[in-house]
C-alpha cells in the first residue's frame, strides 16, 4: 500500500466559531473537514464552551503547504481573541489524488 | 515508557455505512473500535451526511499489516462508491499484548 | 512556521469514567483536554458503554514527559479495571508557550 503524506491540522474551539472557522477553511482551499462535537477545558483554565454551546473538534487533512496556511491564519486571527488551541500531525492517505 | 509501534486507522464516512463499516473492520480482526459523531464536508464537495443524518468519524489502533488489509477493502469497496475519506498516522501503545 | 513537539495522548473509556479520569488528568498537571462522545468495542470484546451510557474519547496535548506520567497512571489504576485503551501520537504546535 503506497501512502502519499499529508498533515492533519486538529483545532479545538467554541462551537459558535464553526461557521467562521469553516468559512476561513474553506477559503484557504481544504478539500474537505470534518467536524466532532466536543467539551473540555483548555488554554485560560476555564472549561471552553460552557456558556456557548460546547466546543467543536475539527479535523482536516491537507498537503504540508496548506497546513502552514491554516495555522498561520489560526495564529493571527483565532489564537489571540478566542479560547482554541491546534495541532498537527503526520498521516498518510491512500487516495493522494483526491486531496 | 515503552511503546509498542501501531497504526491509528481514522475512517469518515456517512453515519448510514456505520454498520457494514464495522462489521468489515471486525472480519478483518480488529481488536476494537472507536466511533464518534461528526459532520463536515468532503471529497465530493457536498455536505456529507446532510440527507443520511450525519457522519462517523472511526478510529481503530491496529498492527501494520492489518491497517494496510483495511485501506485496501476502503479502497475496493467503499471509495468508488461512498463520501469515505480515510488516514493512517503512527502511534504507540502501552499494552501491546492486547492490541 | 515553527512547531514545537509535543504528544497527543487519546483515551478512550466509559462515559462514566469521565470525572475520575478529568480529574487524574489535571492532577497530573494537563493544561487542557478535549472530550467527545463515542461508542464501539474493545479490548474486552464487548460493545464498551453500552450499559454505562456510552463512551469517551479524551485527547490532551503534552510535553513527552506529561505523556508518560499519563501512560503510567492508566497503565496502574486503568487498565487493570476498566474497558480502557489508549494511545500516544506525535503532534506539532504553533504555541509552544501555552501548553
Amino acid at each position: 500500500m503506497t501512502l502519499s503524506p499529508r498533515k492533519v491540522v486538529t483545532v479545538v474551539a467554541e462551537a459558535a466559531l464553526e461557521s467562521r472557522l469553516v468559512a476561513d477553511l474553506q477559503k484557504l482551499g481544504v478539500p474537505g473537514y470534518t467536524v466532532s462535537p466536543a467539551h473540555g477545558a483548555g488554554v485560560r483554565g476555564q472549561r471552553e464552551g460552557d456558556i456557548e454551546g460546547g466546543n467543536i473538534r475539527v479535523e482536516t487533512v491537507v498537503q504540508e503547504d496548506l497546513a502552514n496556511k491554516i495555522l498561520d491564519r489560526l495564529q493571527t486571527h483565532y489564537f489571540p481573541h478566542y479560547a482554541c488551541v491546534a495541532w498537527v500531525s503526520d498521516a498518510g492517505i491512500v487516495r493522494g489524488e483526491r486531496f
